[in-house]
């Protein structure tokens, strides 16, 4: 049995043991571990299909024989995805379906009422399903919002059309980092997120400088996470494909001025 | 020990025995139980200040040796308190706060830490007192409307002046239904509530013919819970005291016209 090696959230760890069957923190999670067992016996597997921290992306989804839980919370509706290959889907709303405050469950009824251990209303698919996703006083305001940013993206032409939007965004993105002498991606080619793009500066000292460039240019919200630094580009499906391209020339005219 | 008469959500039940300590189900909840007895061996008692279904509201609270949680979510800063008394305050935002999505609790931290059990984290009053209230995204509109409509409020004076409107609106229209000779309020006199003011019509047959005219007087979401019938006008604390005068005029003129 693999030993665990970075937790995930303790809740999980109160009803039963869990084994962490795969681990980038090695690497400092820069890529999808790619050889995994899933123990036999295990009732699910669960994922984060993309890692907004550190820039990853599963884009090959593993074969198994047990239930997949996925939390899709920052790349759900961004791409094309067989989501029959899953029993069970959350996202919060807060990255591409609305504002913070509404979470979307999709859920295989099958996999439900197979625990005797009581779980309070409020935590239970069942009593949510039941009662038509009316159970409780729901955030209206996230909801309706939700369904305007649906209808949007139905306007854009659905799911297929905005993944080749943020296909062209990303690779545009990724183009200049590997091309640009100045910047550095921390991903593994394979893994990189189509959603949050993560880079450094190959000169540490300039990193200020350069996040002091962007934000005299209005380009705001690029500094990496607390817990990584260098830079974070995150291109949801709100971003559009020219805010993009004006940061590329900015990263082009920042080398420039440098070199 | 009492017997169960109307039981609570169900969930309390899954973790303890639950007494119902009183109930006034056999008058139809039109009135707020007088005498009742605490068992001591109880670890809270539980109240909700102000029912919204049955228009009744605690005006005097029992004293108790037991800590008293209450759900003030439809009475929360309409009248002044002594907040003190209370050892746990849970309130959803939608009636006096702000918009539906977000749940004010506060609660005194000498009553949490007591139990072994393993709750979900996002149940555990702990772990959101230990993260400043940002253990999860948070509902972020629900919050910012919530802070509006508490600034509004203290510039209307606070709740010391917000429960003079309140008490002026509720008494001119329990004024109004008990000398109009058309309708009757259906809660005890001294157990009214000044948020939701239940009353009937003395002939059934003109129920839906009042609603109606009230309907072309641009006068709206009168009708009783579901459950009960008849009237509920509710009087939070944005309804302003002249749609109150109006409502009032309005059954005055349907009485004259019927009588």
């Amino acid at each position: 049995m693999p030993t665990p090696v970075s937790g995930p959230p303790k809740p999980s760890r109160f009803f039963g043991p869990v084994d962490v069957v795969c681990s980038s923190k090695e690497v400092h999670y820069s890529q999808i571990p790619k050889k995994f067992n899933i123990p036999a016996k295990s009732r699910y597997f669960h994922i984060t299909t993309n890692n907004t921290i550190y820039g990853t992306q599963w884009h090959k989804f593993p074969e198994t024989k047990v239930p997949v839980i996925a939390d899709m919370s920052s790349d759900i509706f961004s791409r094309k995805l067989n989501f029959n290959k899953f029993s069970l889907i959350y996202a919060g709303a807060q990255k591409n379906l609305g504002p913070a405050g509404v979470t979307l469950v999709v859920v295989r009824k099958s996999i439900l009422g197979k625990i005797s251990r009581k779980i309070p209303s409020m935590m239970d698919y069942q009593v949510h399903i039941e009662n038509g996703s009316l159970f409780n006083t729901p955030p209206v305001f996230a909801i309706y919002i939700s369904m305007l940013t649906l209808r949007w993206l139905k306007q854009q032409g659905g799911i297929a059309a905005i993944e080749k939007v943020n296909q062209k965004k990303s690779d545009l993105l990724y183009q200049e980092i590997d091309t640009n002498p100045l910047f550095r991606g921390t991903v593994a080619r394979e893994d990189r997120s189509r959603m949050n793009v993560c880079f450094v500066i190959q000169e540490p000292a300039l990193e200020n400088e350069f996040l002091e460039f962007c934000r005299n240019e209005d380009i705001a919200g690029i500094k990496g996470h607390r817990t990584t630094g260098g830079f974070r580009v995150s291109l949801y499906n709100a971003m559009p494909l020219d805010s993009v391209e004006f940061l590329v020339e900015s990263m082009r005219f920042f080398a420039n001025k440098k070199g």
